[in-house]
């Protein structure tokens, strides 16, 4: 199938959590309807999606059954396991494709891959045995960051080696696991790109947001960031460069690290991004929509930015300021439709509406 | 109940159209659920909604059921049969409240109570016979629109009076239902109020947008409309005088007809308005989650407009406009999900973006 798909038609989403549920929206925005996969009963998509299937990646039947009710299928995260993908696979695309997956699965692939585009990434080791960490940390050097090859996400799997006296006890936690050593960047700033290829081939760009993270999760988005006009220009044409590569459709959220060398690619995600949700009240077509178009074949909108905005994640207790934000001018909210208060849990986020951009 | 709802409670809203829809999606992203009830199959919010009854308003258990699943009572639409709303009302809150509805779902009612607020309407006159339709005629004067009371919308339930010649057509194209008689407003041209009221009492009003019909249904919504700054204060006050009259918790419309004699209110919906939908693309807070804010008891948006926009209904045929609307830069498309096109159905809109507003 590469006819672009009619209104009416269904996309199956692989997870159900805030992702999944403003993907949803913006595909009924557009006229289609969702179906949404997902293991975790009363997920948050399930309350704006058409059809919830409530069922484990091991279910082959269920994963089946899915695929055959569905036109297309994308997902909101990307550890979905190899065995589902197979299964999904044989009935239905899957878009964004298995490619972009296998390399962002993997952070010691991914980083070879960026490197392998001539790109910059920090210097890493890829780490089975202690030996080879003692090893990689005399070569790269202290600080550095010990993660799970696999798996992690907003700071887990992660352990931070600040000297050599951190070894043992990082290369324990990791638990046995693949891993991979990262050096240290000296960066200024982060910002990441929010960039989106057809399934002709075009490719659009989001004006770059500069982030702010906070115990290890993203806090702030800042659009937009500060960077020179070359500096935007690299960030886009690099940014495209991967999307080119992969032969990539959907939304994809690229992490660069600003530094005096130039920008050095942190890592990329291969669905929408946290980083992308000021395009909510930044711009006449957002990334979740964005997502959508590329992926039922639809023309992607242009990325032009109408207002500045500040993106700030209401994490565990921040679902507090609620009351304050509401009564602030040019705030948009957006809240997931979480019951359970965990630290660490992103409950929404708020847009905060700047000026107009010009 | 007057204390605010808290996120996770549910919004019972009645109608399943397109306004039911985008008012279910401003609902979940202040994280609340939604229950629409619709006597159609298959009713377009139900894509986006927690929940569905398809149920008829005539039926007493169905009505009772819901209205105990749901923590208060909203609505897409004025002409909710007076039965039903007894059934709902003395189990849930309905806002806005029955006050607004028994005004707005009868244009005698409705004018009879702007004129006794020192509002400026069209002149008028009851009509029950063919008698009274001549007697009226000769004193207001043809051109003028014969109406039934009760149950138009979108030029249904209207009949023209270009001459005394055409007054025995008119007169049966009523079918025997009590009718009105307005004559003719010499305007420039038609502007919309989209008003807003809180559980507290405060007021909040969008700016003013001005409207163009095409075949008697609304076509385009401009924002800013022309008006001088005396005139976007009249309206405002004059919006805020009608709602504060009638104790209403809600988004309203309030259609005025522009004239040299000042401002003529054309007539109020209780409710969100097609006239309100620019708000989406030009407001941090839309008149959809405006009304959602009212009706569960939270802070008000200050209505500030960041973009300027021109609302484009798609009506019938137009939907074939879609592949170059996408095309186009600075344009948000929103679709209702309706597969069957038909002449006067709406299916859906555009926000065209045109600049920031400063």
């Amino acid at each position: 199938m590469t006819n672009p798909l009619p209104p009416g038609a269904t996309i199956g989403i692989l997870g159900g959590g805030q992702l999944g549920r403003m993907l949803s929206v913006a595909a009924a925005r557009l006229g289609f309807q969702t179906h949404i996969f997902e293991p975790g009963a009363n997920p948050p998509a399930g309350e704006v999606a058409r059809h919830v299937t409530t069922a484990s990646y091991d279910d082959a039947e269920a994963l089946k059954t899915f695929a055959e009710q569905v036109d297309v299928i994308t997902y909101e995260f990307e550890n979905i396991p190899t065995s589902a993908l197979d299964i999904l696979e044989a009935h239905r695309p899957i878009r964004p494709g298995r490619e972009a997956l296998r390399v962002s699965q993997d952070r010691l692939t991914e980083k070879q891959f960026l490197q392998s585009l001539g790109l910059k990434t920090a210097p890493f080791a890829a780490i089975d045995t202690l030996d080879e960490l003692e090893e990689a940390v005399a070569t790269i050097g202290a600080p550095a960051i010990l993660k799970t090859r696999r798996f992690g996400y907003d700071g887990k799997g992660q352990a931070r080696i600040k000297s050599s006296e951190d070894i043992a006890q990082a290369f324990a936690d990791m638990a046995g696991a693949p891993s991979i050593l990262e050096g240290f960047v000296d960066f200024s700033h982060e910002v990441s790109v929010i960039a989106a290829r057809g399934l002709t081939g075009d490719v659009a760009c989001y004006d770059p947001g500069e982030n702010v993270h906070r115990d290890g999760i993203l806090h702030t988005t800042t659009v937009p960031a500060k960077l020179s006009a070359g500096q935007r220009m690299d960030a886009v044409l690099l940014a495209a460069r991967i999307l080119n590569e992969l032969q990539y459709v959907g939304v994809m959220g690229v992490e660069l690290f600003v530094t005096s060398q130039g920008l050095i690619v942190n890592e990329i995600a291969p669905r929408v991004h946290n980083s992308g949700h000021w395009t909510q009240n930044g711009c006449a077509v957002d990334q979740f929509e964005q997502h959508i178009r590329a992926v039922v074949g639809w023309p992607l909108g242009d990325g032009q930015r109408h207002n500045d905005v500040v993106m700030e994640n209401l994490i565990g207790d921040d679902i507090n300021h609620v009351p304050q934000i509401l009564r602030e001018s040019n705030n948009a909210l957006h809240l997931y439709g979480k019951n359970d208060v965990k630290p660490g849990r992103k409950m929404g986020h708020v847009n905060r509406i700047q000026k107009s951009a010009s």
